[in-house]
């Protein structure tokens, strides 16, 4: 079993704390909109990207209370994201982070004007992240922000995912529609901090590469587990891409199969986290995200003999 | 009648084109996201809060590309607003600027997601807005947009007017609500260029002012409206605010005396005004946009006789 490291669980809590706290609410704010966003900040989820977009932020020696600011803003966003994804024009799901999602709770008016208030906030948080960097730096780093969240990027890969029924010829791969539903925000949580501390062109080559291997694997593993499990292990609504025909790589070419093409993108992730450790040893924290990964594969894994 | 001065127009068609023009469409976004931003872009609706940012960004000497990137930005927050608030789950509207309402045509996740593309571009074209501006200034304005924009300001109001009728002690009044939904958009066009061409706190404090009463007399106008006029005069659904319980000064107050309200609201904007443009010259522009306002109350004023 990997076992977490004391200055992780440090950085964890703070986050866990600054995730919570970077949204004061007013005592005016209506109740439905409160109600909602209270809910919102008190399920902090995973906090993945928040720490990648720490750690990244506290390696290319940006001030603390900047990497802080950019890690809560990109989860925020990825949280915001979800909010609009449950909602019942898209995926009509019923659960998440264990809870009911918050269209449950408190409405959809609520639950729409709610992840809209995470996003200006992450953009404050992300204005606020951006002060201290070269206007050039600032500049790039505003265009991949951009780009990730944008037409171009998430919602181009929600809006595929949502309508990947109906389309006929032309059809996108399920690996199309999560690099622009789920790589987008690695790659902003990987590259952002690199733009904004000065990185070389080619050490964010080869992170936009990191990420892209990352996001597809984390995404396949998401798929498998929507076909797999019920939703009292994983928090939210299960078996969901099936019934709602969506894009599911294990549903698409079978689940072992799935399972290798998922070894192989962890293959090609290992191969270019060793380069970028090579040119900067300073990114070694990244193995042991990797190693977190491979630890809850392998448990997904032994929890279903069929793949083990 | 009141005519409007050829380079008005030159200004008024030059935003047109920045409006259709600032968010290009890539060939692989997803058809019904493609098409629900398509439709937006070509229905700009008046366009008063783009050519009231691109005056006053004029008027506080920013460059050309910055006046046009701030104005086409908050253009787009506005319109995205409208696109939420049009939503079933909100306003249940059927027609806007003329034309069935986005979920309508194009369903509601692509209205959500084009709602949201318009955000993320409008943030994107705010951020190459700022740049020029000292450190301090883009700070400043940073601060302001996420107050007018966020959980204090436009989605606050939204969710008070969603919620109107649902409160019983403690319900603000319209004015209230409109300070939230309407008022905050028209500060931030008149503000964020001020702040961003270094104005002084008292000539701040005045256009804070100037933007309440005028947002005020806005929403008023809007509330008669929407009492007295089918929907073919405005291009929007009509009489919604009495059927869906919404907060109304006419219904609250009764339509002479919100009329009275409105030409006290008015009148307290002239004295704002006429400060102003003692302390600034280059502000007259904002008389010129008064006398417009003007012309349509007075022409909505003729079009019911009881009124008049």
């Amino acid at each position: 079993m990997f076992s977490i490291a004391p200055h992780r669980i440090a950085i964890r809590s703070k986050l866990l704390e600054a995730f919570s706290s970077s949204l004061p609410l007013a005592a005016e704010t209506e109740p439905h909109l409160r109600g909602a966003l209270l809910q919102t900040l008190q399920h902090p989820g995973s906090l993945v990207r928040a720490q990648l977009v720490y750690d990244m932020a506290g390696a290319y020696g940006l001030e603390e209370m900047r990497s802080r600011n950019l890690a809560v803003a990109v989860e925020y966003f990825h949280t915001a994201s979800l909010v609009f994804d449950d909602l019942p024009c898209m995926d009509d799901a019923t659960q998440r982070r264990g809870e009911p999602c918050i269209h449950r709770s408190h409405g959809e008016a609520a639950a729409v004007l709610a992840a809209l208030g995470l996003v200006n906030r992450a953009y404050a948080l992300l204005w606020s992240g951006l002060a201290g960097s070269t206007p050039a730096q600032q500049s790039t780093a505003g265009s991949y922000v951009e780009k990730c969240l944008g037409v171009e990027g998430v919602l181009n890969g929600q809006s595929q995912d949502l309508h990947y029924a109906s389309r006929t010829g032309n059809r996108p791969s399920p690996q199309q529609v999560a690099t622009g539903k789920t790589v987008s925000l690695i790659q902003l949580s990987l590259v952002l901090p690199a733009l904004l501390g000065g990185a070389e062109p080619g050490e964010v080559k080869l992170l936009e590469r990191l990420a892209a291997f990352w996001g597809l694997s984390y995404q396949a593993l998401d798929d498998l587990k929507d076909v797999f499990q019920a939703s009292g292990q994983t928090g939210k609504t299960g078996a969901r891409d099936a019934s709602l025909n969506r894009p599911n790589l294990a549903l698409a070419i079978g689940a072992p199969n799935a399972f290798r093409r998922l070894e192989r993108l962890m293959r090609l992730g290992d191969c270019t986290l060793d380069r970028l450790v090579e040119r900067m040893p300073s990114l070694v924290f990244l193995t042991e995200l990797r190693g977190r990964f491979r630890d809850e594969l392998a448990s997904f894994q032994n929890s279903q003999p069929a793949l083990a």
